[in-house]
């Protein structure tokens, strides 16, 4: 009788089940020292020989026997009969006896009866002798045999990662070959039908793979050697081949995707003909409830849900650490930091969540932001995700300000230079001139200028592009005021021409906000906190007014003022492949994509930014381009953007 | 007329003469993206397509007309007639109209008419048609198309290095391929009559060439690709042929070693024989003082100096920021950590000083520890050196606890044990347990039993190993407390037999310490600090008591005390290859090594904990194995070592 687990189990369960049936063992590989550089060495390795292997000299000079210059005085020098010249890598052919000295290279072997070395600056040479200005004492300069490694001596233990330093020691001690840990090797293989390989023509309906991309490159990272498999389509026979298959030639099975429902039991069948088969077939986790966990042909096969971010939560929670394990990588605890929560959350009871978060160092430490629309198989949820919070099953609700561990999908590097605020190509140029000078590691995020400002305000942003008009018709100063920034400057930027975007000829003849209205006419909107979305808002409710309507009651009237895009690009892109008639946007990209465009204003781009960052480098290079000749010329080849008079001008906050 | 670089010059000026004569240029390769992991992407990348790139169900239930469900209730359901199904990767064949509705599958294309999903928990099949009990609005469970990426976004930006997330995103957009950075390719050329290659066998004053490996490991962990040329002798027309060969083949060259004296000069005239050839000969740097830059045949040609610490001194300083900005590494200013020097430090003027230090976290932060013997050639010097610490021209003195900056040479990775102290082989065996459980890292650091107590007290060590014998006769407690060590308990370790270890058969006749003074015997001494070390010096006063000498004159009579071996290890080494006669040590290495022993005493084993790390994993884990039957089998392997009663006792110091 077979065990049937349709049950839904909690993941520790599913975790003890997993390491019940499967002991993970270590392949060990041999390879020269030059090539194991980051690699986990597996057995402990001890010295087979005395480093130095000889008595050594370590200056330039003349061995001699200590005992004959203890008299030396500077007035009153030693005389020695030099007897021979010792080179390095030379066997010494003399023996210093009582009265004697040899020239010695720095490097050589002591000759027998020498005991330290004179160094060639407190000698002079008179004919076959020398003489000796200062006495030395027994060992001076000389590096005695296996005083740095004795033969014997442990030089690196199991378990260590190894740089350039084990290396060089190991090399010291004449080891040409180390026994490192063999990479695991797991076999990807993604299932559906409406996948398509990246670089093929995507027909209608279908889908680019994603997930054996995502998973090999995290196999890659967690010491393992990824095998593609590809993609195999929703029929058993095919996915019991490519299965059978991948537990011949794989140490970890993964497969992707037709987890739930009716696929979901194709799989199990597949993978329970074998013993012990499936372990666990559900868990309580969020994202990531469908999962397979499996053992079958003595390996463990891990079956994934198809959404990226769900694929790649039960890769992390459950499959990393078997890999790092069967890889001998140690348990990086160093990958959890703590975070303030930026926002309330609120979670599934019963269920453990791994909710995404994106971090960002602000003045006080780390803050972790939730990472929206990560359940809906979005693949940019991950791609902004630095990692994850574990809510536990029976927390319903984590707090504003809340400490949470963070877990790190990679190690957290700091960008050189954080911009969070509005999208610009200016920004864009600015960034190609600063990397031409030198190479710095950016992260731009594009939160609209009202996500910029609050940025600064936590501190998590170093400059924030913002273009935010004020109802006096004054950019950036008065909204910022009156959000209550403080320990920032408004650093001046350039002018944008602002206006709507529509095809090429204007075939529908749209000459402002009131075309909008029209049946025949599909807007495409920018997102909320931008500040051309607000500027789009000010010109309909000027328009509202005009009509004596309500604001609310013009929106609905308008086709796609839900649809936000989220930069100048994806507007023209809209309008450029006929999905929208017009959107609001900076000359710059209408001309780009070949477009027409209507002016409404000049608008100013500024860069709000953190007085506590003025001194970052980075933050000195940005503003030294912004003010440069350079920025200015590379603007003009963006139509519709240039610098003008107050270009750089520094306006004080305070 | 040629320029002569004889003069030293500072490191800043080596520098500037560098990047005046060469321009770092990057080279740039197409790789598949699941290749890519871990490069640095070489250019700006936009999305070519919408992801998702249809409007797609998110759920699994039927495609409907949002409109026809507004009237749906629970009690009142509205009905639809199905006019099809439609599955994930299959282009839709129906249009829906009013009254109508398809099933359709998560992931699935959404049919022309249908702009939400009602999921199939709110529906009841009823022949052709369905029962809809709750309304949706328009695109509810409908994920449209571009919401992810919009065609024409930035995906990644140039400068990034890839991890598994923006592989994932390129996968998304379609993308098979991306432009990477290359790889700079590095040679190098070690060079010198003494040097043989690891794995050879060793002849008479030669050693192992360490250069080659510890560089080409350094320049992988660079971003670089190491292309090693093996040794050259110290032959100009040999040096040239391979300087040349080597700038054909690779972008950089490096060579090490015959930097000084009348070498030097040989290479300075192969390499100035090119335009413009050497820049600097002589550079005003502690460690690495005869260092050549120049420029031949349009590349970088960096000679090193021989000792390892300064070749690799050199390597950091100078050659690796060249190195990642041709490989298009950002300048990771996340590589440096503030730190306290843990001693005084003396520097001499008009040099820049690289200190090596070694890194270690205490209870207030790290502290850097300078490692001694950096400058003689040793090897272990760099080994356990973490980074270093910059010492400007004119500064000649820093204090015990200053801070400083400590430039690391690999990321520092906090190791989850910490053993500082007495070297054992019964530690070693506890180690092995304990990896045969779960993996950890360990960093092991022999400094003896003093060493281990103040390490513990200043919070560098979790745990210390001591065996301190007290002129009352007891063991580690009294003197521990006389070092005024606070928050630590001290838990009892193992015994351990400790005596005179001599050749096989004691051919040498020795009964005890007054053998030592024999004129025949050569004695083999421990480092100071070690209990081993304590405990003879206990035994030479004794027996200076007896003689009715001092301590100070019967030492200087035996031969070899001036010779302090690190381990129990070396010190039987020593002892079997005949290089001294007789030791102190415990009788597991003299009964490992085949030797005879003299039994003098049994000592006590002990291990200091700090209190705030008696909860930490690894130590729960290593009290755990202290207190097994397992490990009390374990230590019955090794002669010499034994648990008793009191193993595992837990013994309050406050």
């Amino acid at each position: 009788m077979r065990k049937v687990f349709r049950e839904i189990v909690t993941i520790d369960e599913a975790i003890s089940r997993l390491y019940s049936h499967f002991k993970p063992e270590r392949k060990v590989e041999h390879l020269p020292i030059q090539k194991a550089v980051g690699r986990i060495i597996a057995e402990d390795v001890y010295s087979q020989t005395d480093v130095p292997p000889f008595d050594r000299a370590t200056m330039d000079g003349y061995a001699v026997r200590a005992e004959d210059t203890f008299e030396a005085e500077e007035d009153n020098p030693v005389s020695l009969r030099v007897v021979g010249t010792i080179e390095a890598g030379i066997k010494p052919d003399v023996e210093i006896k009582e009265g004697e000295a040899a020239e010695i290279a720095t490097g050589a072997m002591m000759p027998a009866g020498a005991n330290a070395v004179v160094m060639v600056e407190y000698t002079r040479k008179r004919g076959d002798s020398i003489e000796v200005f200062r006495p030395v004492s027994p060992g001076e300069n000389v590096m005695f045999a296996g005083s740095d490694v004795m033969a014997g001596e442990l030089i690196v233990r199991a378990g260590t990662r190894l740089t350039h330093r084990e290396i060089g020691v190991m090399a010291a001690c004449g080891l040409k070959e180390v026994a490192v840990y063999g990479k695991p090797k797991v076999a990807i293989i993604s299932t559906g039908n409406e996948l398509t390989n990246p670089g093929e023509n995507l027909e209608d309906a279908k889908i680019y793979d994603v997930n054996s991309y995502s998973i090999a490159a995290a196999v890659v990272e967690n010491g393992g050697e990824a095998v593609l498999m590809g993609i195999v389509r929703d029929r058993e026979e095919e996915m019991r081949e490519i299965v059978e298959k991948a537990l011949r030639e794989a140490d970890i099975v993964i497969t992707s995707g037709s987890t739930s429902a009716g696929a979901g039991d194709v799989m199990y069948r597949i993978l329970d003909r074998w013993e012990p088969g499936v372990l666990a077939h559900g868990i309580a986790i969020k994202p990531g409830k469908p999962a397979i966990i499996a053992i079958a042909n003595g390996k463990p096969v891990f079956g994934l849900p198809g959404y990226p971010t769900s694929a790649l939560t039960i890769f992390e929670v459950v499959v990393a650490p078997l890999l790092r394990e069967m890889a001998g990588i140690a348990d990086n605890s160093g990958k959890t930091i703590r975070a303030r929560l930026a926002v309330k959350v609120f979670s599934a009871e019963g269920r453990r969540e791994y909710l995404p978060v994106n971090v960002v160092r602000g003045s006080a430490g780390y803050s972790a932001y939730p990472v929206s629309g990560s359940y809906s198989g979005a693949v940019t949820a991950f791609a902004f995700t630095d990692g994850f919070v574990e809510v536990p099953e029976n927390v319903v609700m984590l707090d504003e300000e809340e400490e949470v561990d963070v877990r790190l999908y990679s190690e957290l590097k700091p960008a050189d230079l954080m911009i969070i605020g509005s999208h610009c190509i200016g920004v864009e140029k600015l960034l190609e001139l600063m990397r031409e000078r030198q190479t710095f590691t950016t992260k731009v995020i594009n939160a609209g200028s009202t996500g910029g400002i609050m940025a600064i305000k936590r501190g998590e942003a170093d400059i924030a592009g913002t273009h935010l008009l004020d109802e006096s018709g004054v950019y950036n100063e008065p909204l910022i005021k009156k959000y209550g920034v403080r320990n920032a400057v408004l650093v001046k930027g350039y002018l944008r021409e602002q206006g709507l975007i529509v095809a090429k000829g204007n075939p529908k003849g749209i000459k402002g906000f009131g075309d909008l209205l029209r049946n025949d006419v599909t807007f495409i909107n920018r997102n909320r906190g931008s500040g051309t979305r607000i500027l789009t808002d000010m010109y309909l409710k000027e328009l509202a007014r005009e009509k004596g309507a309500d604001f609310v009651e013009i929106v609905s009237e308008i086709d796609g003022y839900a649809v936000e895009a989220k930069t100048h690009t994806s507007v023209a892109i809209a309008v450029a492949c006929g999905k929208a008639d017009v959107g609001v946007g900076i000359k710059t990209v209408a001309v780009q994509y070949g477009l027409d465009f209507i002016p409404l204003r000049s608008e100013e781009y500024d860069f709000l930014i953190r007085k506590d960052r003025l001194n970052k480098k980075a933050v000195g290079v940005f503003l030294e381009i912004l003010k440069s000749e350079e920025f200015a010329e590379k603007l003009q080849e963006v139509e519709g953007l240039k610098v003008y008079d107050r270009t750089g001008e520094i306006v004080e906050l305070d």
